[in-house]
């Protein structure tokens, strides 16, 4: 059947949430937020593109920082209202510097770094 | 550092993002929302905890399906504004009776059914 980006459920603000996912390691990379021109850019050149909803634009992941994010495999859930993007990632992807924006653990109350920022 | 779940970022409705990991597999099964008082419970019970949006009420995820949650770890990203569960999950997360709710794949504009219900 073909896919019609249409199809799936947007918020109020036109978005909906997207998960990285490290296609090879599996581990989850972060969750940021496509519109639907993110999703039909994403699909059309293989480079994950979010909405960045800070700076109100397009943020072609890695555009600046080298970070790059290749798409291996696109997915959608049962409600059509979240996708995950299984990904080649380029270094970190989380503004930290760090593989991942999961980076603190919470166990009995206390938080736990999990990681560092790569060098 | 103790966690203070006050200190996530809760969208306008008071919500927050929750992405459910299967800690074994690491396929990623669900996205649900939380609010304080889910994270809370999920903590506090191990038993992981959704606020449902369409009914308004807590969802101790596998209640009455028997397809529930242990949690195994709880981490959250580095705008503090999204939540990865690490859980046990018993059968199938999803309400189609797949064990991931992301079960479609899109390649060149066709959708691909990844997985088939459990019997």
């Amino acid at each position: 059947m073909a896919f019609d980006p249409k199809s799936l459920k947007f918020d109020d603000n036109g978005l909906i949430p997207a998960i990285a996912q490290d296609a090879e390691s599996k581990d989850v990379l972060m969750m940021a937020w496509m519109n639907l021109q993110a999703i039909e850019k994403t699909l059309e050149t293989g480079k994950v593109t979010y909405w960045s909803r800070s700076r109100q634009s397009f943020w072609v992941k890695g555009e600046t920082s080298g970070h790059t994010q290749e798409l291996v495999d696109f997915r959608y859930d049962c409600d059509s209202d979240c996708i995950l993007v299984l990904i080649n990632q380029v270094g970190p992807a989380c503004h930290t510097n760090r593989r991942s924006c999961f980076y603190t653990s919470v166990k009995d109350g206390q938080e736990t770094e999990l990681m560092k920022p790569m060098s």
